[in-house]
């Protein structure tokens, strides 16, 4: 055997193991893989770490927060004033959590707001505007009543671009 | 050096190469990078213009509703006619919102309904089946007070095939 | 020509065929394009064959569950033994769910509990961190009222790694 014909065999098995290729890209990056990242994030706040859920699970870029409340997370205790106050808490600890994650306000894609009282609605609806300009999709309703007594709870799912 | 002396550096570069290119796949292609194409759509409703939610935000192939109810959109006022009307007016406002980005109901793969009575719930029903034939996966419960009255909010996920 | 030179050519081709690989992969995994799966999946359950929603859908590798409550599936009622029986019942649903998918209680990524009583947080909460020790995302309150007088609904999203 000459040496081309070392070569084009050679040649013949490396054209094969590059055609492989792009299967096993489909393969490794097909969301039904192992490609998909989950990380369920540990809470920044040491208050919050004997908490049954994560302020933030990441999938891929996709971040599932948990619902948050007008609550001062250094006390655990929730800020008073009423709505306007839970509101701009609230909105404040979405944004802290994403800032551990290099996240912005504007990576926010859907949001769920649920309020314990639907006369806040307008209030609620105000300083909502001036956190979210870029308009996510969201849902609002009045439940009957929320955990330790809030006024307000924002669950958003947000997206790294 | 012969030739297929130098046939082999180059087939072993060449594969270094094409082993590379899975991992620049996954750099491109992993949703953590600017490939995720996020957009926040104008309403095609005039009146919803100064809505602080967009109708609908693409993620990729995912599209997020905001919450409709059975709002005639170019009043903007709740129609008539109780549940039934409802549930048909907020229907027809998701198939509309779908329709402004070539979606159709069967793209919906997720909805969450949110009445404010839950004797409404088989009134309801009858009417969201003929919508939604292939059974999106559902949670349905009755909240306090929906905004402005309405009897019936339903938030859908779709998702572009 | 000497044998190298076809042996050049050769290289220079398939170094372009390598090239275009990752375009192609682009283009067939783009979530825009055809390439994600969506299935909406038969109950397992023989009786829920005519509910108006699928147990879970598939979408690529996230799947949406339904709403679970604590109902028996297999006679349709709902367990007896108030929260803390409906809430162990309504998580064995959603693990029977996950397994005809083989898919566990690890893979939920994200938790939406409505509970029909805010007093009976501490309860569910109890029972729920058991199924849930890698926590989850997850948003609770109290609505108005569940479906079949139900204490406890819980909607999860999983994801397939």
């Amino acid at each position: 055997m000459k040496s081309y014909h070392y070569t084009f065999i050679s040649l013949l098995l490396l054209a094969m193991a590059c055609q492989d290729s792009p299967k096993d890209d489909v393969r490794d990056l097909a969301p039904t893989q192992e490609q998909t990242q989950v990380i369920f994030h540990k809470s920044h706040e040491p208050l919050k770490a004997s908490a049954p859920f994560s302020d933030i699970v990441e999938v891929g870029g996709t971040y599932y927060l948990s619902g948050q409340i007008g609550m001062d997370h250094s006390t655990r205790t929730l800020v008073e004033g009423g709505i306007e106050a839970e509101t701009r808490q609230t909105l404040e600890n979405i944004k802290a959590v994403l800032a551990q994650h290099e996240l912005q306000m504007r990576d926010v894609v859907k949001a769920l707001v649920v309020l314990d009282d639907i006369d806040n609605f307008a209030a609620f609806n105000e300083i909502y505007q001036v956190y979210f300009p870029h308009k996510p999709a969201r849902t609002t309703f009045a439940a009957a009543h929320l955990a330790r007594g809030a006024k307000i709870e924002i669950e958003v799912v947000a997206v790294r671009r």
